[in-house]
């Protein structure tokens, strides 16, 4: 059944990246989370989903947090940090929005898959967390058959959006227990109009 | 031609509301905003457009606000206040919500057609705003044209939905004068990220 | 009452406006949303809330029309239009997007108040709203009180924005003529959740 | 390590859920969305974001999908379908939009942890998606740790939502193989302005 084959696939890359994680980074992240007055998340298409869904718990974890993006989203300040969600590293509007953000003092964590894209060369934090292996989207089908290489039954962005969904719930994770927070406190803080 | 007919039925429906609005409504009204430790404002369909719009100038004022159903927005409290903008006053899930903020004890704001609608009536603070007469949504044709009634230019709530947008608005410039905040003072406030 | 001043203005503003459209431009532009296979509509900030306010409203006249940045929006062809909303004209994810929909052979609507604008000049069709005057954004206070010119009651975009409003949904009340629509057809379009 | 434990539990659950998906269900949703005129997606909060970035790879398929609650999304019809994604499957204004969804004869894919929940039970077809076990949400402490069992690391509704989005992206991948649609079709369908 391909559905259960493309969540294998899935899951394999979420340890995958998981195992590969530097917990240095994984700590810097979690200070400056904790430590901006503000922070701001922004992502692209499905990207931008995940950037919000985790959002929503930072919100319940008491941080002060705006999507870029949204109506009542201020400005950015040198007190604050911007998480830029982009597989490629390299979407137009993330990098001209990064560089505002370089320009106002304010901090860039950059999740993307490659470290050395223009978002990942320009921001004070990489979090690496790799999509699809390059075989994938070589067009030239012969050659990727000739290596014995399959199509992966992840299309597009797939396996870099799941990916960084779970590894941010995963950090959310860590935030609770760093912060001391219980999940009733979090209940507390959820919207209570749906 | 029809479309400037058409503006001159909205410029006159706004200015018979303006004319008979109640300042001292106005002053509350001003006072709640400036006063709640919150504001989350919320409607449906083009109401809630209406609601974005206002949302965001109050934002620029410096008001800490939220719309309801946005990513990041919190739990409501007794200390912060509800605007709920619905035309018929009856629109469900505002009313829902409504009840949800009565019980945490919020106080509401309800800006309606209808004064003595469910929302109306259950609202701290209603604001008067007249969409279209009843005229113009009775079915019976023939009684509307024997009465020498046209059919009104403004399908649907937009008359309600504009007026409310330019009563907001110009509620926006009393506020800037009573709260001594200029427009540089906005602007500072102004999302940089486009 | 100030409030009333504020509104004021901008029913000034509106008239003014509405005097002056093209109605040879109003034709061109209402064909345009006619015969476009689909409609795309775009704006930032309070513009794409007026973007979006009248996206509904082309719904609601069986139009297909989508709104840029939402989830199930596809890619522009040459049979489409693109509605760009924004003041200034410069708007920098506003040109750009007109770029891409420029080679992709898309025909472009700006709503600008500044018809040299970069906008402007790049679109098929261009429609002057214009919003302050020059006076109000002069940040020489002495010069403009010496000229015996007192500051806008209306901060920012507002004038341009709400008077786009007027604009588009008056001629909403043109296109329903025009197409033979009636109030009870577009009900019938109305999303019935909410 | 918090987070690889935090991220081994979400896994496992994928894993787990996804060993006992029935085959059947899963054809019948296959052919639902295929056959529907338009498909409706709807979640609140993070399940509301899992949905939209469903609804689009299903627009990169060449379907027609809209989310109930943006701009243009049209009134339901009975050739439509609507799928609700609620973990308890008693989230208010879902039920009350599959009561309306109901009545106009659309037909109801439900995903739910809940399969006896009041969305399961209107449901003309219900997928099964664990979130966490009952345990976790006992109140009573003390009962949990005599059981030895731990407090999960995926706080709310964490891994129902990761687990559902797992799932449909899953099922893109098996909707490409049936409808015989590559990626770079779904990428010619792709947003072309960011």
């Amino acid at each position: 059944m391909i559905l259960k084959d493309a969540t294998q696939e899935i899951v394999d890359n979420v340890l995958s990246v998981t195992e590969g994680l530097d917990p240095k980074k994984i700590e810097k992240m979690s200070e400056l989370l904790q430590t901006s007055k503000n922070v701001f998340v922004m992502g692209l298409g499905r990207s931008g989903l995940v950037a919000r869904a985790f959002a929503m718990r930072l919100m319940h974890l008491g941080i002060s947090v705006y999507v870029v993006g949204e109506t009542t989203t201020p400005a950015l300040s040198s007190e604050d940090c911007l998480l830029a969600i982009s597989g490629s590293g390299e979407t137009f509007s993330i990098i001209s929005a990064a560089n505002i953000a370089h320009k106002r003092g304010t901090k860039i964590i950059a999740v993307t898959s490659y470290v050395d894209s223009t978002l990942g060369e320009m921001a004070d934090l990489v979090v690496h967390i790799k999509g699809r292996t390059k075989i994938d989207s070589e067009k030239n089908y012969i050659t990727r058959q000739m290596n014995g290489k399959h199509q992966s039954l992840s299309p597009m962005g797939t396996l870099f959006e799941i990916t960084t969904l779970i590894f941010l719930d995963s950090l959310i994770a860590q935030l609770m227990v760093e912060m001391e927070i219980t999940e009733e406190d979090m209940k507390a803080r959820h919207t209570v109009i749906e």
